[in-house]
């Protein structure tokens, strides 16, 4: 849908007075608050700008603690209508902040935490952002809520609509893993199962949205979808008593989420949430060898990213031809960050690492980002006290076919005392 | 472990001033606060008992508003020592309770809502209960923990004896899911996998439980893991407004949490914590068909359940001969609830019809207790404005297999915006 057509079919829809416009990030440009992520005047991506001072009359940290045990308890710092709106939730977000001590003593670092961002509705951080989209396409009119999706946001997008009674569309690579493909279809919305990458998918979707009425949740409805990222930092930083950590590791597919953090930390520095005196941290991005076009033009010294074409098991962040990479490149280069990559060998292994030492299952993704924290401690990155966070964004048994194989063989044994006692005599002296 | 050998290892280890002993449930005596579950006079199932008066002075609103966003925030109505003891906690519990508006009209109930527990650390209600037990052992000097297991409580066992640094050994059929295993094996434990069901597996436990000192979740622990159910229905009328609902309905297995929430409802209203002239709730108990041995006692009358042999792809509530079945029976008379049971074939539909109408993918047992809750409904049991609230206990990844057959077909389409006009020429205009 173009800029045009919507303000022709709904006018100047409500998200708040503290919602001043969206601003291009490349050119400064404004641009009235509608559905569209792109720069009329540059092309850049657009995002949202706020109006502070009217933040600022609103948030503290008793009104956010105030709030439901969601995302939406920073809602003064999300794009909807602060009055008038009811968001569209499933009690995404607020999710588990773990001190890490098992897999820390292992690493060398006492005060490492694993954002686990597995317990979400759908089993992924893609809630967090889902429930914002969502709950801005009603706000606006939109009846269609749509994505390009590597599965995650597929298995939100269909969830959430449902709970909303909204249609959902959502387009895949048609081959996807199977729990992503089951725990989207399970929610009956209109799947296009695309021949092709991700990135095909990507760029269908983008002559797709020209065509239709349709929120893209990650296209024409980027800017506020991505704002729902931000929570995932706010809550760190709450759970942490209000402190920044000194690093933050992300997954890095588009790259879009890597660079909400960032604003998300700017946001609690200037609006005085977090202890004065608090610094930005480190943003450090993980990716896949097999897709890794951010850390490797990093690690280049360069200032954009060369497309590549994925070959990694780490579906939901195979996207070869980041959008967000050039910000991601610089928001890690001026923090002190890094954006380091892992084997395939090394992903699975930081699965298992991270299950055997801590409890949590993980997938792809966040194997990905425990292998990228293990090798960066292995080669002496921290001293040991530093305050160092972990995003798992998401579950372990939405790719579990990447670990059953190397999962232990068992032989049935008899329901008798006997046949245990032989077969484990090891174990039951 | 014997009883004996546990005082003679320990002594009397601390579990706060706040529990007072453990009762039988069948013929009230007293027994010390021991690993044990079994009335030493008339092998009746013994639960803990609180030393109410301590309980009172220390609970209130604002001290479990004040408390973290898990079970823990209950700690209180928990058996362990409330100064020294650290929970072995990955943020259990606290999950939503969501408003089923769609679900809701079509049942005619305008005050339905589902208490998420698919979004906990592993996926399942397990992890509340796992976490007291757990907490409990290691407070106990406790290295090891165990279950008998249809796989949930596996699945948890497995991680949290992984954070906690404890050694797990989880004894299961060796039939179960898939998703089930290696939402087990990820995290390492010691697995027998007995050739037999659920029972042959549990009785296997109960011998095995005088040959080690494990501490068994589901049985020489069982008095302190059951009170960790409690909390779904803390939470609930929490989440109510401190409020208790008309009805609860709540998938029936061996039936222990079926009790706990009845104890949990009255502790509640003896302890002021909800508003005056609350009534304790109807309870009423969802089974498959294919293992309904307490709904089969239900609708014929019976006090006392005759054991079946389960055949039902709900295996996760797949218990034949359910320890707590007597005191299911007599709960449900006593509050107005029933004890229902569903076909496969209706709780395949359960699975369904709880994702597309509310966005909420639940594993069998999920797929059980919405299909009972629809029965009900259609049956007329309710006028409209009550508030019925169903308990989703596990995650749909993890019994996928059961609906994967029924998802529609999916033919790649080229990825180009011709192929997709033409293909989906109703949808794109």
């Amino acid at each position: 849908m173009s800029t045009i057509s919507l303000l022709e079919r709904y006018g100047r829809a409500p998200s708040g007075a503290h919602v001043a416009c969206l601003v291009c990030r490349a050119c400064g440009h404004e641009t009235p608050v509608e559905a569209t992520n792109i720069c009329e005047r540059c092309f850049g991506p657009l995002e949202v700008r706020y109006d502070y001072e009217e933040v600022a009359r609103r948030i503290s940290r008793e009104s956010i603690a105030a709030g439901p045990s969601s995302i939406w308890r920073y809602r003064d710092l999300l794009p909807v209508d602060l009055e008038e709106t009811e968001p569209i939730t499933l009690g995404e977000g607020f999710t588990p902040l773990i001190h890490a001590r098992n897999l820390g003593a292992e690493l060398g670092l006492r005060n490492l935490y694993l954002k686990n961002d597995t317990q979400n509705p759908t089993g992924s951080f893609k809630d967090r952002v889902v429930s914002v989209a969502a709950t801005w396409a009603r706000e606006h009119g939109l009846t269609t809520i749509a994505c390009a999706s590597t599965g995650n946001l597929a298995n939100s997008v269909a969830a959430y609509a449902a709970h909303a009674g909204m249609r959902a569309v959502v387009v895949v690579p048609s081959d996807l893993e199977p729990a992503k493909m089951i725990g989207t279809s399970i929610f009956r919305p209109t799947i296009i199962a695309v021949d092709g990458s991700y990135d095909d998918v990507n760029r269908l979707c983008t002559e797709l949205a020209d065509c239709v009425d349709w929120g893209f949740c990650n296209l024409n409805l980027r800017p506020y979808y991505s704002e729902g990222s931000k929570t995932l930092t706010f809550e760190t930083a709450e759970q942490l008593g209000w402190r920044l950590p000194d690093e933050i590791i992300v997954p890095v597919a588009s790259g879009c989420q890597f660079v909400k953090h960032r604003k998300a930390a700017g946001e609690l520095i200037d609006l005085g949430l977090v202890d004065s005196g608090s610094r930005l941290p480190r943003f450090t991005g993980a990716q896949a060898l097999g897709c890794s076009p951010v850390a490797t033009a990093f690690s280049g010294g360069e200032t954009t990213v060369v497309p590549v074409r994925p070959a990694t098991i780490a579906r939901s962040i195979a996207i070869g031809n980041p959008s967000d990479g050039a910000d991601v490149l610089r928001i890690a280069r001026e923090t002190g960050g890094v954006v380091a990559s892992v084997t395939e060998e090394e992903l699975v292994e930081g699965i298992e690492l991270l299950a055997a030492s801590e409890g949590i299952f993980a997938e792809t993704a966040g194997g990905v980002t425990v292998a990228v924290l293990r090798n960066l401690a292995r080669a002496g990155r921290w001293e040991g006290d530093e305050t160092v966070v972990a995003y798992i964004t998401g579950a372990g048994l939405k790719t579990a076919d990447c670990v059953a194989s190397r999962a232990p063989v068992l032989t049935p044994v008899p329901a008798s005392l006997r046949a245990v006692r032989e077969r484990y005599a090891g174990l039951i002296s």
